[in-house]
């Protein structure tokens, strides 16, 4: 017998009939031998019901009293689901994260978790019952309610599945699996049978939303096989695993990119230790996260210094960096919002030379100008003008053969 | 500095706006120098909501999963009146019934209260917190949710006073006291300024539904002072106290009245040890609460036995008499649902005779036919004729002269 956790986000119980198929689904899975524990969010529109109710009060809604408030969200779901499960014979017991105990720090509204109880759900599994555990919630250790930020039900999926040694988590969401790249754009994008932890981070991070980063990152911290799949289809999905197991070595898992990024360039800095910290300290102290960062070496001793920033954060990143750019005495600070970044993933590259030039040379034929490049172990990024987006993922995606099953793969 | 424990229902925390209003009253009371806890219900049609969901997922809605479910109304109210508190700089600290923690028994929907522990409520007090606590809401001791039942706020309330020994436990409604009868049925019903425990009792398990019997009970026990007043208006409210606290020996503090119940007669039983067992037994078994029992001497050895029920179970209970009617060869089996029960309230009748002989008089000067009279230390009950029930109230409350104020009372 294998012991399964599944998580359901707000759209997949959204209303009381989904919450019915995800009660069918869980006693098929019980009918084919698997304990299970599930993992559900709240019903969806239900976090900006009380949001709502939240602003009406206090216009910055934050804080200790939030998290009261919103984790009844996730209480509401696993009761409903419970009933569900009971009406049909399964024997089920819901808990809160209070309840179970998933301990946090008490960073609310951001609460990391720091340690589970699993006995209460251990025993119930012995005892035969499926289990239902709210998603995104905890308590610290003053025993306050806190919640993990919004989309933390897959890292409470993920840290159950951790604890209670799992075989697998199983994540449902409203897609089929992880895709070589956004369908949307390459309408030959494929789904991946299997993903390691590293790159589905990179795919993540680089805009395919489909889990949240922090639950692939504990996922591959504690080895936990994470499965993504669709709550409304049938179908095996993407498994996201080590990389040892991958049965065959795909160069390239995917292509990602990413549209809200803004450019900033400060020329003519003098060329001197400390001058990256001059430049990011205050970017940083502005609460500006930066994602791109490049260094160049210009003329005279100085040096060019650009990065990327969330297009929301482009204009007070200006803001600062034109005080700072007189304080260094550099040559000229520049700007631009129409840029894409676009990457290529793959855990093939660490072996693999030859990548990196297959990549620009795809982009050149295509004559689209390269802007700035960056590169880590398993990733390649560029940044192109905005315009040239679909068409340098179409000729990449075709490039690396991605629309093409990889030998070995089943 | 007194410690008051003020307790808000569904009405009162109905809208946010209403929940701003409540902050705004706790803070004009922090204002005048006493320590508050605030006990609330869930925003009035949250429960109904929340009932919604579940009779969608499960046609009988009930047990360990339905608490888990309805527990959340309040810990919403908790949360948005902590934040309007805290909006306006008064520290507050809001907790689930699990929280403080208010232990329980196992009993789901109608858990019964068996110790809280009051030392987090007073740390925060001491700190100078208000505390804000949920209603109705337990845990048990395996940590399961509990509710108590319908109406239970009021009990926490009154719980709460009892464990912190609160100066005052008071219960804003939306009426503003108790008053010596139903003001819709006799214009001139005046609103008592004090009422003691017992009376309080018959005057609401009579009809008079100002407060949950269970609280006044618990009240009266722990000897918490209880005042009953408005949420909407200013005003002393009417206080729930001990009978030697009473300025002033009223003989009657009201008239309770009750259209809910129906008659049921079975003549002709052998007058014998065991007779009223053997008619009751099978009603108890049914499910079936009887209210008043009269039992009168007949001719030849038997006797006549009327109880009342609710209208409500009449037809189950006549099914239930026809079958016993015949078991004891009774001589006939007769109800009637055109009745109405009129009480006339009062410590006062402990040491005054002559109460029940004026109640008559009235009665027999307005014509009316007395169909049953059952009596207790502070009560008398009658029943009459449905048709004669606002006729009859309003005579008496003339004729005890409820409309004017007792000499003493201020």
């Amino acid at each position: 017998m294998s012991l399964l956790v599944l998580k359901f986000g707000g759209t997949s119980v959204g209303t009381t009939d989904r919450i019915q198929n995800v009660a069918d689904r869980v006693l098929r899975l019980r009918g084919e031998g698997h304990a299970v524990v599930v993992v559900v969010s709240a019903m969806s529109g239900e976090t900006d019901r009380l949001l709502g109710l939240a602003r009406a009060i206090q216009t910055r809604a934050e804080g200790r009293e939030l998290d009261v408030l919103l984790s009844t969200g996730e209480q509401v779901t696993i009761a409903l689901l419970s009933m569900a499960l009971e009406a049909r014979g399964c024997p089920a017991r819901s808990y809160t994260g209070g309840q179970v105990s998933i301990v946090t720090d008490s960073a609310h509204n951001k609460a990391r978790i720091r340690s589970i109880d699993d006995h209460r759900i251990r025993s119930d599994l012995n005892a035969g019952r499926a289990v239902v555990v709210a998603g995104f919630q905890g308590i610290d250790e003053e025993g306050a309610i806190t919640t993990l930020g919004r989309g933390g039900s897959d890292t409470t999926a993920v840290a159950l599945a951790a604890a209670l040694k799992a075989d697998e988590c199983r994540i449902y969401t409203d897609v089929d699996g992880v895709y070589t790249t956004d369908p949307r754009v390459v309408k030959q994008a494929r789904r991946l049978e299997r993903i390691t932890f590293e790159e589905m981070l990179e795919m993540a991070s680089l805009g395919s939303k489909v889990l949240q980063i922090r639950s692939v990152e504990f996922a591959g911290k504690y080895n936990v096989p994470l499965r993504v799949l669709s709550s409304f289809e049938e179908g095996p999905g993407t498994l996201i695993t080590t990389e040892e197991e991958r049965v065959e070595q795909a160069l390239v898992a995917g292509i990602a990119f990413n549209q809200n990024e803004a450019q900033l360039t400060i020329q003519g800095v003098p060329d001197q230790p400390g001058v990256a910290y001059a430049i990011l300290g205050p970017i940083a102290d502005a609460n500006i996260e930066v994602d791109m960062i490049v260094q160049n070496i210009g003329a005279d001793n100085t040096t060019d210094f650009t990065f990327t920033v969330n297009k929301n954060d482009y204009e007070k990143a200006m803001e600062v960096l034109g005080r700072v750019s007189s304080t260094l005495g550099a040559r000229k600070v520049a700007g631009d919002t129409q840029i894409a970044k676009i990457s290529v993933v793959g855990v093939g590259m660490r072996s693999h030379a030859g990548i990196a030039s297959r990549m620009f040379e795809t982009l050149a034929r295509e004559s689209i100008n390269i802007r700035m490049i960056s590169t880590s172990e398993i990733k390649i990024s560029v940044v192109v003008d905005e315009k040239y987006l679909e068409l340098g993922v179409r000729a990449l995606h075709d490039a690396f053969e991605l629309e093409r099953e990889p030998a070995g793969q089943s």
